[in-house]
């Protein structure tokens, strides 16, 4: 992972890092020898034996063995059946399961993780977001175009806008989170190997999914991307969402403006040259996230592409790292984005002042108040579907 | 557009080229300008002033004015005003609307255009794969994974999972079809100054949406972009979806492999150094296709990160090419890969003669047949909700 | 081409457009029966039978015919064939090459022709810049980092750094301007067919190359792409300086800095919704050409992954829109951004007030002087190599 | 870095990684303190009490600091002064430079590490393809051209024009490699501080690059970043030729053309569905490097569009997961296929009866032998240059 090239990796640690991978890819076989044992394909015995090896247990995987096979699927596999004691037990782990089965459907377990970090704080962002657009409803501030002054907006308005970006992304992610699906297809997406040793491979990959709390699509997608790209393209409506709200920070803040400031916070922000200096660490590190989102997606649809015969040549190995890396952006990025907006410092004399030189706000904001109102109304709606 | 370097652009003949586009932009004015007098804004005799002058007329606009104006909104209300010929519906030509607000709603109705002819070639896609995948739904052929031979599929399944990825990619279509929205916000977002001339103005975006078939989406998004971003996604994963069915039309169709070709066309795929040859153009094309519009939907994204201030200052402009470039290309494809599905030559005996040295197919092509059965039922379904 | 959704296209006039390239490809089949002569694989007659068929004839091929050739090549051999009278000499047009020899070769003739538009464009630019450095080599202004005022600079040393990034992108430009190469190898890469007609068939495409004033590089570069990534990378890196010019120039010229401002000119850049403001729109153009390069670059790239076999199944064709539209947005921003270089206003007494609130930049600019020295150095040193 | 989900990122172990940056910078903190000592910034004593401070210390640096900061440089320098016992020693550290100095110096540093390795890959694969174009100099094999036969080639040719893209792109990295620069200017780029504490900053400067083996390009690049571009554009060229290569070995290994093969090393390749299969696991993940590329490569150009004011508020931020990335990426590529090129099996008499099918190869294969003569005599060049 992103490690010092990545400030504020730590707020993503221990969800998306190899240790995390070998658990949710250990979760997987588990709830595999489960889905067996409920549609006849193993003992309970057998299933709760390899779900008692697995307790506690992270092991590591010798990169070499991960090279050799391509991906670390085999060597943990390899691993896991040398684990569990019981000969029949061992042999059931895996029975009809692909390595692709178990990497996309641990990635997708990584990914619901990660969004639930990113919706938790993407709703903090909102909540702040909404204070602000409420009690600035009728604060007066220039319209900037083009970078240029234009009629009189806002403050309200402004942070409304930031508001009704993160809403929308907050609906696509949810809606990315509702579909997300396991992989089920065996050796070459026929179930095969599974109905060799249940009646009903299907209805296995049903109860798969049912012990992970995914979905069961229908059909192995090892060709089919979509849950991989809509993934990544919610992801990056979310980091465009939070890099405009960064970049307008960032403007508002330049010391020629000071309509708006980043939250004074001990210790931060200090310039390695200039003792005095506080930059703007937050706005800086989430504009750098939205600048890394849109060609991290493009690797996504790039690998989808090319994800051809019935499992591919390389596109599916194209997207992983891409993939984690899109991930560990957004988490970072949606958790420095909540403190952002938690903190700002709004300066509505600043505003007030500049707005008057284009005109007399009183009676040329337009309906900014009724575009507020209408983006708190959202707002509000969504907390309550959330409740 | 993209003339002889798209070859198939002819496919996609006046519907997104410079004409289209004025056109576009002056059915935005006249839907404004009913709508300004659907809501007190303008009288009838306005209002139907500046659709007749409209009738009939696509003017070519000076390219030094379009650079001037920085787009060619202003050149061309320009014109238009000096069209009508009652002053007072002159005036009320464009007033309350910004620049952003024509090109964008007029954008979306070239999209509009475009997703429709999509759609119909999916559909016809569709159409034939399902036909495929019923015909072929037992027939065996080798699984090939990372290049070798895997345990055998049915090329109905095969058939199936194109078909699964075209109506995963028909949905995504619909649904951003079904959210199209109009732009409208005036110069700053405010609708301030279509406030001086209507005492609703937000009932006056909202007829302005009725009037064109769009959506009134609540306030303007000039700088909340998730409207083109998630087009050029959806578009994307069209793109993919038919790239993965091309690419894999070429691999079956090696002369070394001969699984499947390409129907015959008289004059088609001819070589201009080797006469007898004959190259699977329409596979090619299409695989082309898909290679581009990844870099084209990261382009929007990029474009949406930076769509800062009140409107911002080149991010807007950047958009555009890539937005026309990826409708054209995605037109074109989709048209090239429902005549390459409609005219797909199955070589079954090749298929089966292959599968045998896997194994014997009989017993183990798992369950396609039912994965088969499970896509042709999506199918089905869909087909019933278009009608 | 862009046209509307381009603006400043026209300044790209005739140089990429469809006519260019149709007579950039008759070009290459001139200089090829040329070189077969010089080889002894034509004759005087029949060379120049083919080089009068085409002067002054510039066809319009059949967009269909395009689309059944999979490109432009086929349809212009067959009616360049048709035009030639001489029968023998018909025979003679083109034979020992493949289409991908002839688009490649005329694709590096429109690039020379474009490359040669944007070195001018870089020298008026650079000059422009080197006039502002030397003029305000002692203008203190604030020194601008992660948004916020540090130490003081000066203007000149701000004009020195745009100026030597113009310096490095020109001197890429002028790399691969050496190397531009013809491509030549017939349908597989082996001149099998020119060995037909003459004795050394290298020979041959050594005299094909010194026709058309480009490089033989020793073999055909059917699947090694190199010739075309290195072009896009060095338009890429044009602009990105140019986008680094064109964005300072923005935020300086936002009215709460006022530091610099956009030469005005009559009729330029005014608002549909504001008569009175007056946008940036050099800056805003330049500024959005830089989003738009690096995808393209990429794109470039990407089709150089994928060109597999003697001669690959879609990657070449993904090259062309992209390499067309990279070199029109290069030269129609590197015209802008000499205009804007030529035009820009400076208000000094700005720059200083501000870099005094800094601290005393009489003691506090360093050895901006001295880099400032070195930049102009390096500028008119490559100044005298031009000449 | 990558971990599991780079299969081979052993390759790169402790090339890349935390610990290697934390001693870069280290190393350039040194450097700096005897440039300064050089020219007369500081003792002997002190340059020597910095240098042995850090012998053999590699600090953990929090990650809450490096959020704080935004970056690692400035609690990386806080630990040093205090490891440095003597006081004055202490202030002589990291005086006169900035953040952006210590970092793009010592990602130079990682970067020369890593171009070290590659090149020298890259030259084992050389020799191995140039081994193989000499031996297979006349085996014929059919051309294959948008995926169908054309006229044969040679075996030898298909392996000279892989080793043609490998020589083209080495040449591209030791250009870039002759030019890696250090980065120094101080706060805002003016070594004003440097200024302070010696005559000659610029001479400190030059001091600091022969220090480390560097270059001083005349002045600081933190907003002109072609040296970081230009890495990656060299490091993508690097791996498309890579990935051609991989992606015709996959191809020509698929088992209906049987034509080459990965070398068997025991313990690769195998299947965690089916135990009997061998997949082509070095091809594959060379062809998924290629895919990745690209867009990394973009991401660098992206960010150098925004490297905005005298140092940016993000831009910079965002080039250093894709650079340590992209890095990663090539140089486990570049080991891969070392090892791919070494151990390809060629399968002689299946390239010959195919070629059959197409003609007489006898006759047919054109100029290949002299093309092939043609790339070795390159490749013997090359070699000569390097001893």
């Amino acid at each position: 992972m992103g490690g010092l090239l990545v400030p504020g990796a730590l707020r993503a640690d221990g969800l998306l890092d190899d240790a995390a991978l070998v658990r949710a890819m250990l979760s997987v076989e588990v709830a595999w020898t489960r889905a067996l044992h409920e549609t006849g394909g193993a003992t309970a015995a057998q299933a709760e034996a390899v779900a008692g090896a697995v307790a506690g247990w992270t092991p590591v995987l010798d990169p070499a063995d991960v090279e050799d096979a391509g991906n670390p699927v085999l060597p943990l596999v390899t691993a896991l059946r040398d684990r569990v004691a019981d000969p029949g037990a061992a042999t059931v782990v895996h029975t009809g399961l692909t390595s692709q089965d178990v990497l996309d459907t641990a990635l997708q377990l990584l990914a619901r993780a990660a969004l639930g970090r990113i919706r938790a704080d993407l709703g903090r962002t909102a909540a702040a977001l909404a204070r602000l657009a409420r009690e600035h409803r009728s604060t007066p501030m220039a319209g900037r175009t083009l970078t240029q002054h234009a009629v009189p907006v806002t403050f309200g308005l402004t942070a409304a806008q930031w508001l009704a970006a993160i809403l929308d992304a907050a609906g696509r992610l949810d809606a990315v989170r509702r579909e997300q699906p396991v992989q089920c297809g065996g050796a070459a997406g026929t179930l095969a190997r599974a109905g060799a040793v249940v009646a009903d491979p299907v209805a296995t990959a049903a109860a798969f999914a049912r012990q992970l709390g995914l979905r069961w699509p229908g059909l192995p997608w090892h060709t089919r991307r979509a849950p991989v790209t809509r993934l990544g393209d919610a992801l990056t409506e979310t980091c465009d969402a939070l890099g405009v709200f960064a970049a307008d920070v960032l403007t508002l803040g330049r010391p020629e403006i000071g309509e708006v400031a980043e939250g004074a916070v001990t210790g931060r922000g200090r310039s390695s040259a200039m003792p005095h200096k506080r930059n703007p660490v937050l706005g800086v590190l989430v504009n750098a996230a939205a600048l890394q989102a849109p060609p991290l997606a493009a690797q996504l649809h790039l690998a989808a592409t090319r994800a051809v015969d019935q499992r591919p040549d390389g596109a599916w190995h194209a997207e992983w790292p891409a993939l984690r890396r899109l991930l560990e952006l957004t988490v970072v990025a949606a958790a420095q984005a909540a403190e952002l907006a938690g903190g700002l410092r709004v300066n509505d004399d600043a505003m007030r002042r500049r707005a008057e030189t284009a005109g007399d706000p009183a009676e040329s904001t337009g309906v900014s108040g009724s575009l507020v109102d209408e983006v708190l109304r959202r707002y509000e709606e969504g907390r309550d579907d959330d409740a």
